[in-house]
């Protein structure tokens, strides 16, 4: 995976866990596109210091996931969803009991809010 | 949740992020149901350090999942599986298609698995 939409991910699933100042930064930097620069005039902070602060959250977050590995439950529950969903739009599509269909669709739409 | 059972659960998901010596004192406590008295002398530490250790874990266990909530989503998709599973079995015991009824099976062998 790309490294920045890893970290956007990790950000995601870890935000919370860093200040608001942290998080703030970490938002404009990866998900907003902000430079190092526009965050400093942003945030009144000298680029440095925003420097620091990402390059910490970034090892932060690293050290989130090699413990709690939400992402990599993520990533093998959307594999496991696909495949479920996959598996019941095929009986959906090769069914002609209406009560049947009615049943896996809502069955899909649960799935689906997992 | 009784809450005895409330931190047991939060130590499965937090555990990771205490040292080695306060999980393992949690999990004395917890899971295996030693009193303060009997971990001070497994552990060779005072009974006040023990106490202290466990007050201070259960505040972490809980600042942790006041921000991540991972117990709560859990019991949410535990309620999720079992109403799939069972409208899953109830379409397995209605069904007289063999290979509708495979495939429903093959679903209910991945939703166990999530």
């Amino acid at each position: 995976m790309d490294e920045r939409i890893e970290i956007s991910m990790l950000l995601d699933f870890y935000g919370s866990m860093l200040t608001d100042k942290q998080r703030d930064i970490m938002y404009l930097y990866y998900n907003e596109d902000f430079s190092l620069a526009e965050i400093s005039e942003h945030t009144n902070t000298s680029r440095q210091a925003i420097f620091d602060i990402v390059k910490r959250c970034n090892k932060i977050l690293i050290e989130y996931e090699d413990k709690l590995k939400l992402l990599e439950k993520f990533m093998k529950l959307t594999k496991t969803k696909e495949l479920i969903l996959n598996k019941l739009n095929e009986i959906d599509s090769s069914c002609d009991n209406i009560k049947i269909s009615n049943s896996i669709n809502e069955i899909i739409n649960e799935i689906n809010n997992i």
